[in-house]
């Protein structure tokens, strides 16, 4: 495998990755999705780690589409709920399908692209509350992305058996910038440090014992 | 079956499709997908035929996509092929992934709305140059979308068994207004009557022994 397209966010799991790629020697894409979500700086973050790399970043704008998809973080009345990433109200920030709409996305500029792979942070701890993290999801997909062309482009997800923990660990071997990756949903001018995101970052650097370089509000 | 989200180019196929599922007494939503086709036309008749109808219908704007796409259709620099549809010489008119892109869109309307399918009227003539277009794929797409929330969406494809004439014979027996949908890939002021799609749908005209209503520049 030596050709990918990165579905970036420019949050932590996806900044591991994009490193992890780089280390590995693969030419790398990456993309990023404005599907009209109110943490804009995870793109704003996306840009910078990019620009800075020398990777090629593209953003696809999806904003005219959030209208049609309900959730909080894309429709400003919703409130964004605190508390544990896992927990049951956290079910108000799923945006339906947005996975399959990025990686279909993906999947087309890898076409077009002759890219061997989707390369994809989808990691252990994604999939409580989420249905499309599911691995039966993942496997569909990506058999249906097997077939969209006549080559064949894989999706691959190289963290799907690690927590958030290791993947910080990972990324502190491969020296990323935490600093410079955005997770907050909230969209503030620092990490809020409340939201599910927030926590769960927080969390997974105590466990990995790495030091979290993230300014948190709280 | 009640509640469906309908992939709705406002081409002859998926048209009939539409009136299929008023007359079997559906609740239906009607999505486009904008992905900057030079045949804009499809879009303003999709709209006008919604409209008539009372139909729920939104434009899904992908335009700023079409830069990772390679494809005549999205690129005017690049010719449309004359010919027959299925001819080799049609595969530049491909647009990488297009059909898993729209699909997983609708499929977030679909799960936003509560619906219980995408209507989608691929049909038995079109697979032989569009790998996303197959059987194998579409199967495995129907698995993913299905696995893509805790309610199930099914994907629906009546007309996947039906040549393009059997359904030009079925819309003629809905009273579907043919003159109205529109096919042509150059998107002239009138259908050019030799591109692979007007080719292709004059002749199923002729093979249903139905009155073509459409004008043709050729």
């Amino acid at each position: 495998m030596k050709k990918v397209v990165l579905i970036y966010s420019g949050g932590l799991d996806s900044t591991v990755l994009l490193y992890d790629c780089i280390n590995q020697g693969f030419e790398v894409r990456a993309l990023s999705i404005d599907y009209g979500q109110r943490h804009r700086k995870e793109l704003e973050a996306a840009a910078q780690i990019t620009e800075k790399l020398g990777v090629e970043h593209k953003v696809a704008d999806l904003s005219s589409i959030s209208t049609l998809l309900q959730s909080s973080l894309t429709n400003p009345d919703l409130e964004i709920p605190e508390g544990h990433y896992a927990d049951e109200n956290m079910k108000i920030t799923v945006v339906p399908n947005r996975n399959m709409i990025m990686l279909s996305i993906a999947a087309g500029w890898a076409i077009s692209t002759g890219s061997d792979a989707i390369a994809y942070a989808a990691h252990g701890g994604d999939h409580a509350i989420y249905p499309d993290c599911r691995e039966e999801f993942a496997n569909a997909l990506d058999k249906a992305i097997q077939l969209a062309d006549w080559n064949t482009v894989k999706l691959w997800r190289p963290y799907v058996e690690k927590t958030k923990a290791e993947i910080v660990a990972l990324g502190h071997r491969l020296g990323v910038p935490f600093e410079n990756a955005w997770s907050c949903y909230k969209g503030g001018e620092i990490h809020c440090g409340k939201c599910g995101t927030c926590v769960e970052r927080k969390e997974a650097f105590e466990i990995a014992e790495v030091p979290d370089p993230t300014l948190y509000e709280a």
